[in-house]
């Protein structure tokens, strides 16, 4: 909570500060009563500052935020940033007025300032990162294994008798992006004796744009015969370019995406996927938020939970 | 703005409570500076209440209603109700204390008390309803053609030669559900010549359940040779039936769905859709809140904006 949101309540229930100050951190000193009053007078609300909600990953990771939410009584309202720097800096400048008293977070792909999150960590209001985080911030953090999910998708597509494996990222700026890429080299770089190629098409935001990048892939002479796509929303233009050059899958070109889609089983063919556990991302990282509401001594920035997620293989790929 | 807040703002302002009532309603008797200073002080933020965001007409929606928010210099929360009465009730108490300037809202389905939105309504918060709405409350509505739009399906399937066609629903409670069912009702009286049955099928939300239902609806004797799906997740749960007991889309069964998914067009087949205008929707409810926001005197109440929605025909039926 903010000094200005303490100093407000403590003239509202005409308590002195430092007594708001010991009942928010739960001090022995304090009644229950006394910290029941306090409670009550927080906005029992976090935010979740997310990019989008087009994603499966962020809707799954907002329906455990709320699983845990709802269990503590608190209300949870959701922010979109639209992977834009300037929205997330606005939304964050907003959430620094102590309208809510946690925030669980995901980095947009085009920050590259961090100052507005400095701030808002500035001001005593705990923050999680989940999936998507900022290493310049000091605090909690909840991530996949994202250099071995990577690794995993390339050794797969290997094994399938891929031999020139193209990488579909989006951001440069994103350490979830940059360390699946990680391990597709690495991969690539452990199977040498494959006589394998690497290629990382940076596609972006803009889906006219990542669809004619993607089509100018595939026509070439030297097209890759497989493809790992670090994020959900570039299935879509890689299936529709297929089908309009008469590309078949798996046959010609093997496909594993990151993505949680829910319509995977039914895609034309089935999506072969790494599936980000993203409920429980979102879940674990709410209940290190809780932690932290309900006792401002607990200490965040050394947490980092890690939680696996899982190759899913369809027809897409083999 | 709550009459709650009009007094902290004339306190905090210095002003009398008639002045920042005259500011709000944009009277010439007020100077530029001190509507200003007014302005400054309100909460800059419209909510969003929907029943879930992994829908794409939800997540087009807010896309709509961000495009204007973003030029009117407004941040936008977004509360889900995960369709939970309870919750919604809960969400919009939360509201009623002034929290936004105003609200857009998509009833949930099984909302049935409409005390807590009749409440948060008294306050003077402006509310609009886009696709689903109550009738209870006098206020402005942004909808498309359900009615035309069941109609239009159940024609559509009509004429690809299906015999008996059945309509999956989720909710008794959403007037655009019903809506949608009418349309398809009238569309098969119209058609008594072709010896049309009609079958109405009330799914659920849960998943497992529904799945159950179509399953049984599928290896019945009498099972349907068309279906149409009110909602996009039932479409899902169709092709997985069919898929487990190997009927051939759309050669035994056809299919439509009320859907906006961004994978239709690559799902095995690709799904014939009604597709709504999710973006224009939201786009227009927020452009009439602003009305209200910007000018109180301005009258929500017999505004009713109906934009139609589309057939789009790919594999699936036909």
């Amino acid at each position: 909570m903010s000094e200005i949101n303490i100093r407000r309540m403590a003239k509202e229930l005409n308590l002195s500060i430092s007594t708001i100050s010991k009942a928010l951190h739960d001090s022995h000193e304090i009644s229950i009563e006394t910290k029941r009053k306090v409670r009550r007078k927080k906005s029992n609300t976090i935010a979740v500052v997310i990019p989008e909600v087009a994603d499966s990953y962020f809707s799954l990771a907002i329906n455990g935020i709320e699983a845990i939410a709802r269990e503590k009584e608190y209300h949870v309202i959701v922010y979109l940033t639209h992977e834009n720097a300037e929205r997330e800096a606005s939304i964050l400048e907003d959430l620094s007025s102590g309208r809510v008293d946690g925030v669980l977070m995901s980095v947009s792909s085009e920050t590259k300032n961090f100052e507005p999150l400095k701030n808002l960590h500035a001001r005593n209001i705990p923050i999680v990162f989940f999936d998507r985080i900022c290493d310049e911030i000091p605090t909690a953090t909840v991530t996949t294994n994202d250099f071995e999910s990577g690794y995993l998708a390339a050794k797969h597509l290997i094994k399938c008798g891929c031999k020139r494996i193209s990488y579909l990222s989006i951001s440069d700026q994103l350490s979830i992006i940059n360390k699946r890429m990680e391990g597709y080299k690495k991969a690539i770089g452990d199977a040498e004796n494959y006589n394998q190629k690497q290629e990382v098409i940076n596609c972006s935001n803009d889906n006219v744009s990542t669809k004619k990048m993607i089509r100018e892939l595939l026509i070439k002479k030297t097209a890759p015969d497989g493809i790992i796509a670090s994020v959900e929303k570039l299935a879509i233009p890689v299936y529709e370019v297929c089908r309009e050059l008469d590309i078949a899958i798996p046959q010609q070109l093997k496909m594993i995406c990151f993505s949680n889609l829910p319509t995977a089983t039914i895609l034309n063919p089935p999506l072969t996927t790494i599936n980000q556990p993203a409920f429980e991302m979102g879940k674990t990282a709410a209940e290190i938020l809780f932690k932290a509401l309900r006792k401002r001594s607990f200490q965040l920035k050394d947490l980092h939970k890690v939680i696996p997620s899982e190759l899913i293989t369809r027809e897409s790929a083999c």
